[in-house]
């Protein structure tokens, strides 16, 4: 019988087996730009020093292309280049997002404009979103994937990183408007995090070259799962403990985003809706006024409607799992990587 | 007999092939992003309104890669989307550009970052560059090119990317040294120019399926004429008008540039060398000073070098066609262009 593996487990197989290969990738930046994103990744420190055993957020992404490649019948090294494109999208992303959102610190320590500057900050993030492509295409020169189903694997990273930016510009727009409707916010979240979960959920398949329907439900797995991450990240973003996210409690709504639990606040017709309308209107919140935020939210039933969505979108990805035919190891480990992304504490 | 086309009627042609594909590119856009990129491309006014008969740039880049397809046997439609790819890489490099550069004008009208802040900047760019891989990628799923054909070209265009950033990140750092030497300088300007250039003037023969001769023939043409290009735009970031540049005249000292000319002229052992050393590690020149160093530039040689420069690699690239089985028209249209390229006045 095979041993059933953990999800820390199942997590770590993968960082293990993509970590060589995304420190090979990072290998191939410009001396310029190299030292910044690995300090970033959490492999060096602001001087270059090589930090040992270092660790790089829970690797979930990386996980998720590695384990597609396998549900879909592909050794696991299929979807290796996958995870790290995958990877390598994610964190251009959050380059590029806390120079947009003025964020001073990411994960504990100061973020990579704080310390050189906009100007390559921006260039850093354009090099891994340049690289990332790279990566994928060249899966294909190094035998492991035929030509045309590397091109494809491509597209489908182009479409999510499209959709992922789409999703960011939209984000950015609520900050500097009142409400939004709960509609557009999960439309919103749907680009920002779940088009991206959907590709890395489908794109060690599709290296595979799997069939449409497996590629199809299991991309859907991955969206519906992104919304349910997104869910839990916006608790977290309200009530999230600092020690855990790196970030101070009450972050999103410090700097006026528009995520779930504030746009069902201010959708839900409570009177406490109308004080939250008020508060969120101020230009800058003091703390006590955040903390106001942050009650009036669960009062207005806000932070129960995102429990409900991330629960609802778990049940829709564990669903989407059951309608291909996929490795019944893998499908199983994807499976419980959901459930653990899910129960995060918030 | 064929009537021969003039170079603006060989531009002309491109752009009627390429701008509705651009249109229709940049329609894929989100709501968000969209008047930035339009307002960029010069297609519309800040508050979106249409500007009719508007052009952006020469557009040589765009009639390279149409060129590069017929040249190796295929319709220009093949070279379409290469064409368009192209051109949406060389707008995210200028939108990104801009910000890093803290420039206030394009084509003497206000930059992207500067009317819209560099948040939304950041991601428009980002957008474009996303865009051009979808674009290319697409150009399988249009039935124009094999889906390998695509993957290819998608891979040739990731790494002139990648190239072009690490070049934009060596010029960044340029500008906080003393003085470079003029083969790291050349290798920079490989880099931020030659590198899409090179892509450009091969992405549509790739598309269309040449063997490799041809493609890379067409590349190194290419390589050498972005070369040529970007001494005749070092010569114009000095000593250019700025009625033509767009930019004030001595625009490239202004900001501490080392391109070409003040490369070579620096490395002249000239006794008017160390003098011009001394005025470029002052912090803000003053404008007397700025005409000083124009002088002191072209006393060391520094415009004679760069003039030598863009002769000798048009000769190169002129060179590299001869190398393979081209096309007729199209080669000797691929030569008239890069004459006209290197031909600016400056």
């Amino acid at each position: 019988m095979i041993p059933i593996r953990s999800v820390p487990e199942v997590l770590q197989r993968a960082r293990d087996l993509s970590a060589p290969a995304v420190l090979a990738a990072l290998e191939r930046l410009s001396p310029e730009v190299r030292p910044l994103v690995e300090y970033h990744f959490g492999l060096a420190d602001e001087n270059g020093r090589r930090i040992e055993g270092a660790s790089n957020g829970k690797g979930v992404r990386p996980a998720l292309a590695v384990l597609s490649a396998e549900a879909a019948g592909s050794e696991a090294a299929v979807g290796v280049s996958a995870a790290v494109a995958i990877d390598l999208v994610h964190n251009f992303s959050l380059i590029h997002d806390d120079v947009i959102d003025c964020d001073h610190e990411r994960r504990h320590r100061p973020t990579v404009w704080s310390l050189w500057g906009i100007g390559r900050a921006i260039i850093a993030g354009d090099a891994l979103l340049a690289l990332s492509q790279q990566v994928l295409l060249d899966s294909a020169a190094d035998g492991l994937a035929s030509g045309a189903h590397a091109g494809s694997a491509a597209r489908c990273l182009a479409e999510a990183t499209s959709a992922m930016i789409a999703g960011q510009a939209l984000d950015m727009a609520f900050e500097s408007i009142p409400g939004v409707d709960v509609d557009r916010c999960l439309s919103m979240e749907a680009g920002k995090t779940g088009a991206l979960l959907g590709c890395a959920s489908s794109l060690g398949a599709i290296l595979g070259g799997a069939p449409d329907e497996t590629i199809l439900a299991l991309r859907d797995f991955g969206v519906q799962l992104g919304l349910a991450f997104q869910a839990v990240d916006d608790l977290l973003g309200i009530w999230g403990d600092s020690d855990r996210t790196g970030k101070p409690t009450g972050n999103d709504i410090r700097q006026h985003k528009k995520t779930l639990p504030i746009a069902a606040a201010l959708a839900a017709g409570d009177p406490h809706s109308d004080e939250l309308a008020r508060l969120l209107a101020t230009d800058r919140l003091a703390e006590e006024e955040i903390a106001r935020v942050m009650v009036l939210v669960e009062r207005c039933g806000g932070r129960e409607i995102a429990g409900d969505e991330a629960r609802g979108r778990l049940a829709a990805a564990l669903d989407a799992l059951g309608r291909a035919a996929l490795e019944e190891r893998a499908r199983d480990e994807l499976a419980d990587v959901a459930r653990f992304v899910v129960a995060r504490e918030y």
